[in-house]
């Protein structure tokens, strides 16, 4: 293929006119209007292969949806709405346009339904594997945004849906939450959320921690998913241990300080820090088994 | 090191306060505060171990330094004035916390001097070598954006250095031009800008293609860095060579409507497409022999 200019037309031809965007891909950078009542909401989050992914496995079009609803789903744990994204791609020396193309229109597959305008990028190639990286504006669009650090003693505890096992294929082809933490901080007074990209034990760790709060968990509530039992057959481990420990099953886990009905209750806000589990021989420690990236 | 959270925590020490920022990192996502009559100008860029720097030569401060500042000089290309940057980098396994530290404080030395607060970002490692994406978020702060679009036939031309042979040293060591591009923007009517990152006859294209014009570019009017003559020693090619077609020199190159003193001109737009070089022997043809992306 010719070079990156090619790929930049042909990305220009894919854009949708956005009343917010003024000047999209293509220049030095792209313009934004922005209005003074929504809140900017912005952040990053790379994908690797090898790490996140398996090109030898994963298409690139998956691969694209997985690091453009891994930065939506960041968007729904601070119920905030996707407004315009931007993308850097390193690509293996061997990839051809084709393949850039496919990377693309998985942005825009997992991006489109949320009318986020992709208005900028950098691609360039180098002889290494695939490293894959999104940035995410977002508005608060009447919501005040909701962080990690307002979780209280007292608060109940919900995720939106069933836990572990997501290393089964659902880690590529979740959908980001985004509508369903929108109704819940308009209709209950949420005071912490966060997505499940770590796995319940060390996400709620986060929560706890940036509220000084410590929280019970009843494991007879967990929601189990059939993967997280289908992948307790391969290993010695409970489907319970998949659910609380499994990262990237990209669901919501909130805190609520009153009664929610459109999510399922796991446990609740201590004043006392530390996160127990509830089982029926009693309490026990719960300590924070997920996924932490080591350097 | 013991992980990710450790990198973080000691992050979110080295944050300054800011008016504009709600929310620093440590969140899903960071929050802005953003004002209606600021135009949002957004765009990401990164650099690739082995394609823009080479960690074997270049110390970890100096990669963060040129990242960023590759990055606000796309704002000076813009006149526009950066707020704030977010960070990813992809580790390799057998970089440690302190080589981890010394990358955000080449990216901060780089922010600092603009005010440019560090918001967000993330981190992973795996065993290939480092790439390291910044995306950064500016404001026109009373100043239309300059884009590569609006030259005209008549227009000046104008560069605001001497250029060629930065691959000596000065392409990890340049300064962003934002003030003067602040200047320049709003004591002349400026009409095009870019900066000078793939070369001056390839970042003339750019601005030629996306003006629908053409150029004649005096050769005896370029402006020869010393370090152009010094490459020149090297390779069969001229320092006049080196200066139209080496890249990364990160002056700017513009168009202006009327006399400017402030800069260097080099030449004129032309309603016929094309660029041209003038030289004692007549007009040739400027092929954009500069840096291409091939993908």
């Amino acid at each position: 293929m010719s070079g990156e200019l090619d790929f930049i037309n042909w990305i220009r031809a894919q854009q949708h006119p956005s009343s917010r965007v003024i000047l999209p891909a293509g220049d030095d950078l792209a313009i934004l209007r922005w209005h003074s009542d929504d809140l900017l909401v912005v952040g990053v989050d790379q994908v690797l292969d090898g790490v996140h992914f398996d090109s030898a496995q994963h298409s690139p079009r998956s691969i694209g949806q997985k690091v453009m609803n891994r930065n939506l789903s960041d968007c729904a744990a601070m119920a905030a709405l996707p407004v315009a994204a931007l993308a850097t791609v390193a690509l293996h020396s061997s990839s051809n346009l084709n393949y850039a193309k496919e990377l693309y229109l998985g942005l825009k597959d997992a991006a489109d339904p949320f009318d986020c305008a992709i208005i900028g990028g950098d691609t360039a190639s180098w002889p290494n594997p695939l490293a894959f990286t999104v940035t995410i504006l977002a508005r608060s669009a009447g919501i005040q945004p909701i962080t990690r650090r307002g979780a209280k003693a007292g608060d109940g505890i919900y995720v939106t849906g069933p836990l572990g096992g997501s290393i089964l294929g659902r880690h590529m082809t979740f959908s980001p939450r985004i509508h369903q933490a929108r109704e819940l901080a308009s209709g209950f007074p949420l005071t912490a959320m966060i997505d499940l990209s770590d796995g319940l034990s060390r996400d709620l760790a986060h929560i706890c921690q940036q509220s000084n709060v410590g929280a019970i968990v009843d494991a007879g509530a967990i929601p189990i998913h059939p993967d997280a039992i289908e992948q307790s057959c391969h290993d010695n481990r409970s489907p319970l241990h998949h659910a609380l420990h499994d990262g990237e099953d990209y669901e919501l886990l909130f805190t609520c300080a009153d009664p929610c009905d459109k999510a399922i209750r796991i446990g609740r806000i201590t004043a006392e820090q530390g996160i127990q589990l509830q089982t029926p021989a009693g309490l026990e420690p719960l300590p924070p088994l997920g996924w932490e990236h080591s350097l």
